[in-house]
C-alpha cells in the first residue's frame, strides 16, 4: 500500500540519494553487443520523479539522454493496447513471468511461439509487429508519443546507434525468425527487428521519461488525455511488477515493491500508483542486466518513502 | 493503490458474490492423486473478509472446513522469517517467479538444487525442513500457529487425509530426495515430506482462514502480537503477487491485482495491504490449480471495491 | 557383424521387397512446410544397391528423381572434412546423439551456439559454411560431387523447390540467426541457409545416391579415386548410426542396424560396410520424419540378407 | 564391419596395450559420491578378451576384481529381455539416445516418466523393476547369472560397498520416486533402488567380464546355451552403441567403433560382434564418467586390431 509523502521534502531527498548511489569507481558490466552503451561514462547517475499534482523533482544527471531500449516496451505495450480494438494482442503473447532469460529461445519453443509476457524480447517483437498493423514505421510513431507525453521535443532517435545495434541483433532476428516460424508474426522478421532496435534506440533524459510515464500513476490519463483505460493501466503496472525486471522481478518486487521496468542502458522506470512515476538511470548494470546503482537508490527511496505496492 | 472502500456494505457485497460464483453444474477439476479432495460436493462456495479494524463479514460456505493444502506455505515461510536469526533461509530458496508447473524438478535441476521461491513445492520443503530445525514436530507448530492466529480451536490436522495423501506423494518424494541431493535438506527426506503434507492436511473455514492471514495486512502484527517485520510482511505480500498462483501469477495480478496464494483444497487467501484479508473458497480447479470459481469472484470483488495493489 | 550374402540372388529379392512395401493406401504423412515434396503419389517406392564388387541391382521406381533433401548432409560433411585441413570443424560441431528434434533450438542454447551433430539442421548450417569458405556456391559444389560419383549427368538443383522451400525457412533462418549470434556462422544467415535449402534441393534416383553413397561402404574410395580416408569412412558412418535417422536414431539401429540417413523427400541411403551402399525411396513419412515403407523395406532387407555391422 | 586380426598376436599386443596406457601419475576423478571407488589406486589398469573361439587373454590387473557398477546395466537387460515373455519391457523404457546426462530428471519429466533408454540411471531402475516381477532379490539373480557366465565363482556382491552407496543413493531415489508418480515402477522405490546399488557393487575381473559377456558377440549363445536370441543380441548391442557410454555415446562409436558399455568403477565392456568380447579397467574417469585410460586403450586396440563395426 502506498503511503503519503510527509517529510522530508523530495527535492533534498533525490539530492541525498544522488550522493549517496552515484558510482565512485567502476564496477558491473555494460552489454556487450551494444558498443555505443559501453562507452557512457560509468559515474553518470540521475533520478527524476514526476507527480500525479503535476511537479517535477530531480537531480544528478537528470537532463542528460541516454538510450531507453526496454523502457521502450512500456510504451509500445500501451500504444498497443490503445489500438486494440480487435483485443487479438493478448492471444499472440501471454502475462506470465518467464522464469528465463530475457532472450531465451527455449520456452518459446516449449510453448509454441506465443512469448510468456510482452517485456521479453520475443514478446516484445510481437507487440511491435502489432503496432506495424497500422504504421510501417512503428519507431517513429513511438517517438511522437514520448515527445508527446513528455511534452518535449528532446526525444530523438540515435540512428547511428540502432545501426549500430542492428548490425549485432543475431539473436533478436533468431527469435523474429523463430516468431514467423510459429505464424505469430506478420511482417517480416527483419522489418520488425528494425523497428524494435530502433524503439530501443530512442534517446531521453530521466525528467523526460518519468513524465512520459506519468500516465500509469494517473489512471491511465496522461499529458493530453486518456491514453489507455484505468484498468489497462492497472494492468500495465502488474505486468510491469511481475515481469519488468528480467529475470529478477522477484527480487525487485522483495526489495523495492513497485512496478518498475529496466533498460540495459541503465535506466528504470517505476510506477508509484496514484502517487507519481520516477527515473532512475546509472549505466552499469548487475548480473540479471539491471542498473546496479539504480536498483539500490530505488530501493532507499522506497524505505525512505515508504512507497511500495505491499 | 488500494482505495478506501466507501459503499455498499461489505456485507450484503458478499452474499451478492456468492449468490453470483456458487457453481450450480460440475466444471473444472479435482486433484487426481488426493482422493479426499475429490469428494467435496462442486457447489461449496464460501467467502469471508477480516478488516484491519477488527470486523469479519462473511458469506456463504465461510464456516465450513476444507483442506488449506498450498496456502499453508504462507504461513510456513512467515514462521521460518520469524525464526530465521541466522538469515540464511534466502541462501537455500530464491524469489523468483518459476515459470514452470508447481512440481516441476526441471528447474530445479538446472539450478542445482536451489529451489525458485517458497511457494512451489520444492521451495515449501526446504522451508519445512528449516521449520523442523526448531522442532522436528513442525506440522503442529504450524497448527498451534494458526490456531492463535485465528482465534479459534477449530483448525485441525485431518491425519487420515495426510496418511492418503503420503501413501501417493511420491512426487513430493522425488523433490525431496532430489534436494537431498543437492545438499539442500538436512533432515531425512521422507520425514520433511510427512510434515509437509500434514500442514496441508490442516483443515480450516474462510473465516478462519481470513483471520489467520490478517497480520499480513497489518504490517506484521497478528492476533497476539508482532508475527513478522513490517518489512517481511510486505515481503511475503510481494511473493504472493509474483509467485502465489502457481503458473497463473501473472494472470492473477492482471485480473485481481493483489497479493495471493492457493490451495488444490480450493482456497485462496488474498492480502489487501492495509485494509483487510480475504479468503474465499471453492473446490473445482482450473488447468492451473487454482480455484475456478474462487479467482472469478475475486476479480468481481476487486472490481467492486477497487482494491488492488496498482 | 556382416554377413556374406549367398543367396537368394540379390536382383529377385529387391523385385520381392518392392511388392511386399509399396504402399497400396495413403498413410504416413508429407512435410507441412514444403509444398512440392507433397504432391508426390503416395504410392512410389524405389530401392537400389550398389555393391563394393561394382554392381548395382534396382528395383521399383529407382530410377525416377526425388528431393534428396537431409541426404545431402552426409556429402556435405564428407566434403568438409575432406578439405578440413585445419581440422577445425569438430571445434564447431559435436558428434552426439541429440536426443531432441532434427530443428529445435533448446539444445543449441544450452550448449552455447555448438550443434549436437552434423545432421540435425543447426550443425548442417555449420558445416555448409564450413564449405562456403572455399566456395560461396556450395550447392553447386555439393551438385558436382554427386554427378562425379554417381556417374551421371542426372543429378540437378531443383531450383523451384528450393525458391519455394526457402520461402518457408524462418526455422532454419532462426537457427543461423542463432548460430550467428553465437559466433559459430562466417558467412551470413541468409547466404547459408540459401545454400542449405540448394543442396537440400538436389534431385536423385535411388540408383544414383546408392552409386554416389558407395565410397563410404568402401573405406572412403569412390568412383574416381579417395573421397575421405578410411578412419573418416568409418567415422561417417557411426555419426549415421547414431544420429542419422532424426529422433529415431536407436530405434533404426535396433531395428535395422546399419548405418543410415534419411531425408523428409522420403529416402533413405544406407550402409553395409565393405559390402553396398543401399538407396530406398517412398515418400510417406512416419512422426519421425523417416520413410514409412522405406524403413520396414529396410528392416526386412536386413532380416533377409543378415546384413547387420551388430 | 569387423576385420578378421591377423598379426601380430594377440597376447604380446594386450601387453604392449598395458604398457602404454597404465596411469603413471594422477589425472582424471573418481565418483564423489561413491567413497569406496575413490580408495582405488590411480594406477590399475587391465585388460582382457575372450574370443568366440573360447580363448582368453589378458594382461595388466585383469584378475583384480572391481566394481562394475553401470556394466550391469548390459546384463540385467538381458535377463529381462530374456524373461519378457510379455513383452511389456519395450513398453516401459525407450531405445534412443538420451542427449542428457546419464542421472537427469529433466528428460524423464517432458516424457513423463518414460525413460529413454535401458542404460540411463531412470531405465535400468525400470528394468530392475521388470527382473523384480520374478524375484524381489533381483540383484542375488543378476550375482548368479554373472557367476554361471563367467563359469567362476569370483564374482561377489561388496555387500559393505552397496550399503555405503545406498547412503548417497538420493538422486537414484528421486529417480525412483518420480518414476513410481509416472506409474512406471511396480515395487517400491526404496526396493528398488536397493537392488539397483547392489547389482552395481558386484565385483568381478576382467577376465571374468569378458568371459561373461562373450554371448553378445556370439550371437546371443553363452557358456551354457542361449542367453537371448540371435535378435536379441544384436538389439543389446546397438543399444550399447547408441548409448552405453553415457553423453559420449557418439565421441565412443566415432573412436572405437565398437558397442561398449562403462562403469563409473572404471571398467568398459565392448563387443567385437562374431569375434570376441573385451574387458578393460582403469580406475580413473573422465568429465562424461567413462575410464579414461580404458577409452584411450580400446581406440588404440581398435586403430591395432582394425575391429569395429563401421
Amino acid at each position: 500500500m502506498t503511503t503519503a509523502l510527509k517529510a522530508p521534502p523530495l527535492g533534498p531527498m533525490l539530492d541525498d540519494i544522488v550522493r549517496g548511489h552515484r558510482p565512485h569507481r567502476v564496477s558491473g558490466s555494460v552489454p556487450a553487443n551494444i558498443p555505443l552503451l559501453a562507452a557512457v561514462p560509468f559515474n553518470r547517475f540521475g533520478i527524476a520523479v514526476a507527480t500525479a499534482s503535476g511537479e517535477v523533482f530531480s537531480s544528478g544527471d537528470a537532463d542528460v539522454p541516454f538510450s531507453i531500449q526496454s523502457i521502450s516496451k512500456v510504451f509500445t505495450l500501451a500504444m498497443a493496447l490503445r489500438g486494440d480494438s480487435s483485443g487479438t494482442l493478448w492471444s499472440r503473447v501471454l502475462r506470465e513471468p518467464s522464469g528465463t532469460s530475457f532472450n531465451s529461445l527455449v520456452q518459446l519453443e516449449l510453448e509454441h511461439g506465443i512469448p510468456r509476457n510482452p517485456f521479453i524480447n520475443s514478446g516484445a517483437l510481437v507487440v511491435t509487429d502489432h503496432l506495424m498493423e497500422e504504421t510501417s514505421d512503428a519507431a517513429t510513431q513511438v517517438l511522437r508519443f514520448l515527445t508527446a507525453q513528455a511534452a518535449s521535443t528532446g526525444p530523438f532517435i540515435d540512428e547511428a546507434a540502432a545501426a549500430g545495434e542492428l548490425a549485432g541483433s543475431s539473436r533478436n532476428l533468431a527469435l523474429a525468425h523463430f516468431l514467423k516460424d510459429f505464424g505469430n508474426l506478420n511482417r517480416t522478421a527483419e522489418s520488425v527487428v528494425e523497428n524494435y532496435v530502433r524503439q530501443c534506440s530512442i534517446m531521453m533524459t530521466c525528467v523526460e521519461l518519468a513524465k512520459a510515464g506519468l500516465f500509469l500513476a494517473r489512471d491511465g490519463r496522461g499529458a493530453r488525455g486518456t491514453v489507455v483505460s484505468p484498468s489497462d493501466a492497472k494492468r500495465i503496472g502488474s505486468i510491469m511488477l511481475t515481469c519488468g525486471m528480467y529475470d529478477a522481478a522477484g527480487e525487485f518486487a522483495y526489495r523495492v515493491g513497485l512496478p518498475g521496468k529496466s533498460g540495459v542502458g541503465g535506466g528504470i522506470l517505476v510506477i508509484v500508483p496514484g502517487e507519481c512515476a520516477i527515473c532512475v538511470w546509472s549505466p552499469r548494470l548487475d548480473a540479471k542486466g539491471n542498473s546496479l546503482a539504480g536498483t539500490a537508490a530505488l530501493a532507499d527511496l522506497s524505505d525512505r518513502t515508504g512507497w511500495s505496492v505491499f
